[in-house]
């Protein structure tokens, strides 16, 4: 298989959008980015961003922050983007995505609140004190699909390139750890390397920590924030998720995404519905 | 002085707001937030929390998001709140902050979004994993005041009763860690217990991070997302904030608020930008 480009890839086809009139788009929410009849929320983020990035003036997601309303559903969805402010070297925007229900009455899915600026134009200091995620090497990792029953596999596995760290997999053999911890390395599976797009992908991609936690239940996202920090260079990213508080009912998710060259080039975290079951 | 009752400090009289008209309040910003001519970014989140809070059937914000858009100043100021979703258990909206510039135009101050639930309607479990912050006793931390010159204790030093945990202010004499670690003890001045709303506040109120990390420049705020997680106990509260990746010109800013009973109730992250001088 030739390797797609940024910008021809499945990630890049499925989360397009197609402008109708000023600040409203026309999308189709792909069915192959599902678990169940659930459409990833990091895909559904991607796609908002892409929308946002159009009536924005500067191209790249700084921090994005989507508030999930209602559970989105693959078919045809509208996106209506909106300028806030718009500042030399930072610009402010919100989106939201509605699908129309039985009833065809128009119900709102997410509300994204973001502010766009041009990371290329970033100085080069690095002054982190934040060290990469210790994974092996991605040829030790685990295949996602690995052990599962083909006919079982959920869509959006076979879409991406994830390899999870053995040490945060004791859950599928019913051995969690009780750390709350998931790493593995993420890539998508057609050769499309990486953007600033694909990493609010990346950021909710893997499987939910509360599984480590030992709990089985659906984990659905309330709100996700992403700050995404340097343009990640070609190969798959290392992401690590942590989970550190849960309780309420509730637990928060904090991803850090590293790039080949071990830039930290995304940070976020989510809140999360933990439905015990 | 006898103490303040939740509801009747100066902190509830400085971010009250008051009806105009559906969804329409009118503020005054107090002049008594302020560090230098810069309004706390938590007390402003806490005063749009507050509008949310009217329009919204449910109390208290779980999870609220504020671009800061340009700089406030102490005076009167128009939030703009609005309904996006109301569900069973969380509901969402959106505020606004405007006030009017010298030829009178309004401009937008923050915009922001927020879920709100019922933090008493949740359940008692607990499963975390997150430990308190090591922080020395309230009488052996360093009071805010304390070796600054009188005449130039900014105005919201003495709305606070905050002790700093004498192992991160070295950078007040010239010594910063280089860790990037502020903590301390986080009360209000005039004895008001803490509440939701003056959790938002705790999570900005402390010197910023990248003071301990060597830089003196001013750190705005780009971006703040709050997770309250718990009602705070009576007490003040322990504030711990870390910042890993100092890059390109941005920081993140990482805040966890503990209170009396040991338990985590807020958790937050900011990006802000590193003015370097």
């Amino acid at each position: 298989m030739t390797e797609a480009t940024i910008g021809a890839g499945a990630f890049d086809r499925d989360t397009a959008v197609t402008a109708r009139e000023e600040g409203v788009y026309g999308a189709e929410l792909s069915d192959q980015w599902t678990i169940g009849n659930a459409v990833n929320g990091g895909y559904l983020l991607a796609l908002l961003g892409r929308a946002l990035g159009d009536v924005l003036p500067h191209p790249d997601p700084f921090t994005i922050t989507a508030h999930y309303l209602t559970a989105s559903r693959p078919g045809p969805a509208t996106v209506r983007a909106a300028t806030v402010r718009v500042g030399r070297t930072l610009s402010t925007g919100t989106a939201s995505l509605a699908q129309a229900d039985e009833e065809g009455r128009e119900v709102e899915r997410i509300r994204v609140l973001a502010t766009y600026g041009d990371l290329a134009a970033l100085p080069d200091d690095v002054r982190t004190s934040a060290k990469p995620p210790q994974i092996p090497p991605y040829e030790q990792c685990l295949g996602a699909k690995d052990g599962m029953d083909p006919a079982n596999v959920p869509p959006i596995t076979h879409q991406v390139d994830l390899r999870l760290d053995p040490a945060t997999v004791g859950w599928a053999v019913g051995e969690p750890s009780g750390r709350g911890e998931v790493r593995g390395w993420f890539g998508l599976a057609d050769g499309r390397d990486h953007d600033p797009l694909s990493l609010l992908l990346a950021v909710d991609a893997l499987p939910p920590t509360a599984f480590d936690l030992g709990l089985s239940g659906w984990v659905p996202t309330v709100e996700l924030t992403v700050h995404v920090r340097h343009r990640p260079a070609p190969g798959p990213v290392r992401v690590a998720i942590t989970t550190r508080n849960l309780a309420g009912g509730f637990l928060e998710e904090d991803a850090e995404v590293w790039d080949s060259q071990d830039r930290l080039v995304a940070q976020s975290r989510q809140l999360a519905r933990a439905l015990l079951d």
